[in-house]
Formats: structure tokens, sequence, C-alpha cells
């Protein structure tokens, strides 16, 4: 087992994954957004998850980013990966490779093909439980894989030894709530919340922090907002919740798409100069026109000269 | 490119995967169900599909499954296999795997992790074509994949020279007599329904046939029911429908499982010795009392000797 | 009770409610329209659904409009009323009103605000039945109501001596074949095909007929499609239904409203000088450009001369 | 116009609909409960919104029930009236009515039968705003009304006159924090939450107060918490929201109605002797064993004697 210090707390980025072509890593991005998000002061990194397009890679390249990624951090902070595959073998395979690489935890969501009775599902993380090599967590995110963990299903895998904590991305707060009183069941569990919207108040509420994608652009902004929900600084933290509210509305809602959090994430980091746009299909980069709307809310934003929205 | 019939017609079964373990395929039960079904007259098989179980095998079970049941089949009907995975370049590879083995066109759903943009759905499968070594059918599974194709994405594929129809599991019949008008502006386009009860109805309004998970069981039942459509038998389409509805109800709406079709049939074959009912994490068999209403159900509609409904 | 023959046969149109105004009836239009829909050679007439608008109109506006309607009608075919309301009082209270207006008898959805479990919606049913002065219908329309009825449930209401038929509207094909295991099990238990797009597989599979709402502008079509699904006359079937799809996508995809059919429909008999074409709030008139479209799809389908598309 | 103080701030319970039989008013127990809900501290009364039933009680229950209420409140605390109907021309009339009877402002959900496109629903206000006698807050309930109001939509009615804030009871604490946004382009602007168990968070993120439906029961309890926030005493906040939870989850999660919440808190109110427990179908009340479960739970959170959670 890994010496993390639990519960994880603070902010864990979600990174993105650089790439130059289909299945082909954008190598010096990869460690330029790196040293840029670990530089901007995060207490961990997320990799290979939804905001890394994990499920659209090969699982040749995400062995290939794994290894690279984690080479570039070198232990400066915690690093989780996403070992969700809707195949047991792939994930728990993919779980080994992640312990030799150094990975510190492992991040597990529901298999997303079938949907399944909760039974099943507690059933599964269970069996896979006994095969992973590190401590994991739970990520619910019902959006993409279909299947909610239920509040009775997390309480029911407590007595797992390796489950150190849950990643919620619902954006259900009733249901964050409910894992709040969750955790005063069990202790060091982590809570980390996936919305960067919602990350001040479920810190407030007693989270334990946020994998905010955000983070991958401007690090020292959630990391300050996260510090301030902290020490209950309640005008600090609606000042810069204002400005998460901003970049969410500036970044995220550019075009129709329904995953247009990602396309707008990678298309900021791109003009940003830290790395490559390029979509990992079935998504797309944005057409230029909506770059350049992008491109122009950030320099609204005050963002272009060095990435700092917290002065 | 294939020696195909278009439009392909009739019965074409998805094939379940039997199983004696995580990732270990039940051989033998393979090769007795491949001439079960075959011999109860289908006119194709459909491989590692939903019912097949394919999102949950390792990538490697996948391919030793297809080269056990392409050999078993052995040219006596045209096979059909799922490719549809959430990593283009794994569609690719493995279409092309399928290809060597001797399939004779494949099936793609829309990638099921991201929920993306019609446009970006219509760039993925023209981009995707271009790369695949046979022809395909595009699979509407929304309940599963969380993305429909829309008609005006499907009509805006037709250009395509591979691609050659559409399987439709929506379930839903106004979707269906769309496609139907689509099927006017294209020569040999294919039609196949997914859910078996509608299999009927569809053939009566001008669709080609069905991929009917029920085929596993009774093969013959369908294939009447499908001939008897055809010949616009009205007297036998509404007794063979009674059957098919019966069979329904008594075995796929056994316990609370959302995913009750598949656990439903596997256990039903399981009973008949046709192979293993082991089911794929994250799904299980179900529990014997459960086992033991199939076995009931099976026993009263006459087909535990045999396996015959249609006599 | 009335002398309605069972189980009811045949097209029933679910009749708009053509208005000058807010809650103010077009008076002329209704019976103008009545007529041309009684014409036209329909079996019934469905009064108060939700083509008509129904719960968009005051109490006081959908009793002036019944006795309006039903002195029209003047017996010359069935009147079935809808009596759906969210509070018991009102639906007995309306369907008293409407026995006195000389309806036949009454439809009735589930309430539409609170969510409920079907328990407590059959309870519901039980109880209101008992209060009915006409034999009534079930109208299951998830999609407005958020409320199904289980087929269980619709099971278990058959011992309701007035309980006569179901309108279903879900659009879901299976649920709809279930119903007619159901109704095996009832003598002359109508089962009425809501979405006109489903009407002839409905009726080949056992069907009684449907509430096509395009029968408010083109009645033969309809009736003609009924006909000859029940004569199994195939090749009939297949010519009146393209061009009962052609009408579909003619007039009721046109702009992106989510009740566009009812806008579509009512935009249609207004430029076909049949009735006004105001909606009542939420909904409202198209706007011009959109006329324009739909004025333009009834040229090209030589529905503006005498409005026949059957010949 | 009112003389209401702006924003509104603070515990206004949404009452229930005290009843005695089906659209029989339970007299003395509303005057009860409004009494014991008044003197717990309350800040206003939000009467017949969802928690009323007001869709279930005919016309005729609702004036004479609001009549009823607005004498007992006797201006001590300011009252607000829902006028939600699926008719525009009963929702102003209830408005008039309301404002005879002495009512500060009204409360407006979308109609909840059709659903319909923004653009409909702006004008849908728009027009319904120039016929109000009252101020009004637009009341977003998604998941009874289907249809939500979009952030644009909200933005686009701020030039209302009488528009004075929103009640949003969508649980979606991401829209939530929009309309704080919003908020700050509109001076005095209110926003109110549903969900008691996202109250705390909402007013620390700079909402201003909550429609806690717990209120009825323990309204001391809500307005502690609601002072907590306000001071942003985060121990006081996290004492009380586990107390909060608690009680939701012993309340609220009985059986397994959608409509628990509601049924849950009118059968603690009759064990309580506040009022009856008599529900308005289509709900009803909950069978006996489920009845001693929540008189277990109350006793064991020590509110049987004297309904105080807070001392």
């Amino acid at each position: 087992m890994s010496n993390l210090p639990l519960p994880l707390k603070g902010i864990i980025p979600p990174l993105v994954t650089p790439l130059l072509g289909r299945d082909e890593i954008d190598v010096e991005g990869t460690q330029r957004l790196i040293d840029h998000v670990v530089g901007g002061g995060v207490h961990g990194l997320f990799l290979l998850g939804s905001s890394g397009e994990a499920p659209s890679l090969s699982h040749a390249t995400q062995r290939e980013f794994l290894k690279i990624a984690c080479n570039q951090v070198a232990g400066r902070v915690p690093v989780l990966v996403g070992i969700t595959d809707t195949s047991m073998t792939e994930s728990i395979e993919f779980s080994e490779f992640a312990a030799e690489c150094g990975a510190d935890a492992v991040v597990l969501a529901t298999p997303y093909y079938f949907p399944m009775h909760q039974n099943d599902l507690k059933r599964y993380v269970e069996e896979i439980a006994t095969e992973l090599p590190l401590p994991f967590l739970l990520y619910n995110m019902p959006s993409h894989t279909k299947v909610c963990f239920d509040i009775d299903t997390i309480e029911s895998l407590l007595h797992l030894d390796k489950f150190i904590g849950v990643k919620d991305s619902s954006a259900n707060m009733n249901y964050f709530n409910k894992l709040i009183e969750v955790k005063r069941l069990q202790e060091n569990f982590t809570l980390l919340m996936g919305p960067e919207e919602l990350l001040a108040q479920s810190v407030l509420m007693g989270g334990d922090g946020g994998i905010s994608g955000g983070a991958n652009l401007v690090p020292s902004l959630y990391v300050s907002l996260y510090d301030a929900a902290l020490a209950e600084d309640m005008r600090e933290v609606h000042r810069l919740q204002q400005q998460v509210m901003r970049l969410s509305k500036n970044l995220y809602e550019v075009g129709p798409s329904p995953s247009g959090y990602l396309t707008g994430i990678k298309t900021a980091l791109g003009i940003a100069g830290l790395c490559s746009d390029r979509m990992s299909e079935p998504l797309y980069a944005m057409p230029d026109e909506r770059k350049q709307m992008i491109h122009q809310h950030l320099d609204d934003m005050g963002l272009l000269d060095g990435l700092k929205i917290v002065g």
C-alpha cells in the first residue's frame, strides 16, 4: 500500500491528455502542463479520468501516457489514476500497470455499458477490490456511466480496506450532503467534489477538496478558493467563486456540444500555449470561430498574460 | 469487400458469449450453441454485440471468442461482428481482426462514454468508415450508449460505400418507421429490428428482419414469425407473436435487474444444457430461486423437451 | 350507461379546440371542423384531450366548448371527452357535465403534477371509477403526465365495470404489444393508438383503431389506412403509411417546439380555412416564416385543393 | 403593490394543506399549524405550493383554504401564494383572489402539462405579468413541471417590474450558483432555496433563505440553521445540518413513494397532533406500519416532546 496521507485534501486536477494526433501523445505538452499545474500549487493529480478522455484512448496509449506523466510528476504530488473500464479484467490489469508506474491510488467508476442493479454493483466492487494493488476511490459519474452509486451501496462497501473515498461528479448536492453523513462513519474517508462550480460549498459543508477541471488552466484560482473555504473566509470565497463561475460560463458553454466543458478547457490550454488542443475521437476540436470566442473570453478575463486570475 | 447478399434478410441472432469463468470462454458451449442456432434456420449470426456482453470482455477474450465462433460457423451463414468501442483505434483494429477471421460485416454503435453532438457523430462515422475493411451497419442503441443516431445523421451518411444498413434497438417504432422512409432512398439498404417483440410489425412495415435475442434459445420461433410476416399471414403472425410475448415475459422479466433480458436468456440456455449461464461482470448469474422460476416457465411453455416451441 | 358499441373501433380524432382569443371559442370554426371531420368518415370524436389543449383552457371554457361541440355532433358519431385533471373533484364534476351534454364515454389520464406510486394510482382509479357517470378509457401519456399506467396496474383494474379500454400515447410499441395480451383477457376491451404514425401496425397487431391527430385535417387518409390495415391489404397500407409519414414530417417537425405537433396541426387547419390557428397559452402560433413553410408543404402534398390526400 | 420588504429573507415554509376529507379543509388543524409555524419564528408563509398539494385541490377548496389561512396569519408575517395552473386564465383569477385575501406576493411555476420552448415560456411570463395584481416570484420545479426556467430566460425577464425573485426547487446547485450571478444584476432580487437539505449552503453562497418543508414540523430548526449560515458560524451550521439531514432521512425516505417527502411530513404532523395526515388524491396517507416507523423516528430524534429539535 502507498503512503498516501489520508484523507486526501485539496485540489487534484483531472489532467487533460494532450494529443498531437489520434492516439499520439503530445509529450512536450504533457510535461509543460504537469509543471504548470504542479507549479500552481495543486495537492495531487488525477490522470486518465473523464477530463483525460481515457475511454477514447487505446489501451496502449493510456499506458504510454501514464508512464510519461508519472515520470514528469516525479513524486512531487500524489498521483491518482482512473482505471474505469467496461471489462473488469482490463481495469485490474491497468491498475497493476499504474502501481508499477508509481501511482498512489486508483479511481473506479461503474462499468458504463450495461445498466445494473445496485446488488450487482456492490458485488462487482467487492470482487475487484480484492485484486487491486492500490487504494481506490469510487467515482460517481451517472451522466456518463448511467449508474449511480447509491448511498446505501457506498455504506455497504466501507468495510473494504482499500476503499479510501469517493469522487462525486453527479452535481447533485443533496447526494453530496448524504456522503458527508457517510464520512462521519469512517475515519480518514475522502470526499472530493467533481464540478468546480460546487467546490466551495462542498468544502464549506465538510468535503475534502475538488477534482477541478479548470485547474488545468488556472490552478491557483482553485487552490485559492479551496484555501478560502477551508479558512471560512466567506468574503474571499464569494470573490473567487464569482471568478470560477465566469470562467465556466466563458469557456465551457461556447457552442452546442454536450461535452463542451472538455473541448472548452482544451481549447483554452491550446490558446495559452500549454499543450495541443487536439481532442480524441468522438470529440473534435472547436471550429475556428468558437476558438476565437474562447480567445476573446480569456482576454476579457485577463488570463492571456501569465494565466494568473488571482493576484 | 465481402460477397454478402444485400439487403441482409431474416433472423440474425445476437449470439451470447458462453463463459466458464471471468474471461474464460466456454468453448464447447459456444460450438453447441452455434450449431443449435444455425440448425434452427437462422439467416446469419451477430457476434459480440450487447447480447454477447462484448464490452464486459477483455480485448484478448473478444478475439479468442471471435476465432472460435467463426471456425464453428464455417461459412454456413453470414457473420456480423460488433466492433463498438469507446476508442476509435480499438474499433478499427478489431474490425481488421474480424476480417481476418472471415467475418462478413461489422456493426458499429456510437462510442458510449462521452455524450456528443450529431455533427461530431457524423464526422466520427465518416472517419472510421475509411479505415474499416468490411461493410458496416450502424447500431442504434441509445439506452446503453446514451446517444441516438438522428434520422438526419443517418441520411447524411448514406453516401458512404460501406454503409449497408441499420440495426435499431431503440424500441422506438416511430423512429423505425422513419428509417423505412430512409430505406426508400437507398437501394439494398438493410433495416434490422433489435427487440424481438417488435420483429413482426417491423417486417410487416418493410423491415428486413431481426437481431432477436430469443433466437439463441428457440431460433425456429423467430424464423417462423419472420416467415409469416413476410408472407403476410396475419393469423400465423398473431399466433406466433403471442408465443414471443409469453417468452419475453417469462424469461426476461424475472427479478429486478435492468439487464434482465441478458441474464434471463443465459439462464435459460444453461437450463437447456446448451451452454454455461455464467455472466461477465458487472452482471451476475441469477440467484437459484430465480433460476428455478425460469425453469418452471420453460416447462410451462413446453420448451424443456427439445426446445421446440413451433411444431 | 351509454349504448356505446364495444369495443370502440376506427378513427376517433382528438379534436383541436378552435380559439379566437384567450379562452374565447371559435364557434364557427368548431362547427366547420366537426362537420369536416365527421364528413370524412371518422368513427367517433375525442374532445378536450391533449390535442384539444384542455389543460390550457379555463374550466368555464372547457364547458362552453363541450356544449357547442356536442350540439354540433348531434349524435352522428360517439363522443369521448377528456376529464383528466390534477384534482379528482374537478375530474368528477366535469364528467357529470359531459354526461349531461350527451357524451358517450370519458377518458382519464393520470393526474399530472405529483409523481406517484402505482399502488396509489390503482387506488385513485378505483375511487374515481365509482363516481363517474359514464364508461371510461384510461389514457397512457407519460411524456406529459410523467406517470405510466404499468401493465400490471391495467390488469388489476379490469374488474371495474366501467373500464372499457386504453388509449396509449406512449409511442412505446412494446408496451402496446403487452396491452394486446391484456386485451385477450377481457371481452370487448378497446385499445386505441395515439401517435398516428403507429396506427397501421397497431391495427395489424390487434388494436382497434387510433386517436389520430392528423385526422383533424385529413380524416379520410387515416380512415383509409385503418380500413387497409383491417383488411390486411399490405400494399395499400404501405402506400398510405408513406403519406402519413410525409404529413407528420412536413407539418409537425417545422421549428424547434417540443409541442410542434400541436402547433403544426392548428397552423395547417388555419391555412386550410377550417378554423383559427390561435393556440392556448403557454403555446403560441408559429411565426409567419414557419407558417409559410407549412403552407408550402401542404401545397407540395396536394392538400390545398379540397384537402384530399387520398383519391 | 404590497409593502413587502425586499429581498425576502429567511425561512418561508411551504405550508401543507390540512384536510379532513376529499376537498374538506381541516380548519382547526390549519389554524393550529399556522400558529405553530409562525410561533417558531419563520419569516413568511408560502401557501398552496407543491407542499400545499394545490394542484390536487379543487379551485373552490383552494379559495376556501386561502381565506382561512390569511385570516389566521393576520399580517404577522408576509404571505406568498402559489398561483401555478395549466390555464393562464385560472392563474390570473386566482392571483386576484389572493390579492383580495391580503396576500403579499404570488409564486408562479411553468404550466405543467405541455412541454414548451423557452421562447414561449418567456412570452407566457411577460403576458401574465401584466395582469397580476401582486409582485411575483418564479418557481423552478422541473421534476414536477418538466420545464426549467433557463438562466437566460430568467435574465430576459428581469425588466418586469413585478418580478421580485426565484424560488428554485431544482436541487441543482450549479443552477442556483448561476442564479446568484443573476442576483448581482438586479437590486433586491430574492433567491429562495427549495430543498431544505441545501438551505445552509445556498445561504452561505449568497441566497436569501429557504422554502423549507420541514419547517412545517420544526420551524425553529430551519430558522436556527438560516441564522447560523447568515452569521457564518460554520460550527453551528454543521451541527444543525446534521439534524436536517437526519430528519430528511427519517421522515421522507420511508416507503417507496416518489412523493415520500409530502406524505412523510404530513404523517409526522399528524403524529405530532398538529393537523390531520389526510392526503389529497392521487396521494394517500401511509399504511399504519410506515406511520409507526415515522413515530419511532420522531421519538428517536427527541421530537415527540414539544417538537423542539433545537434547544
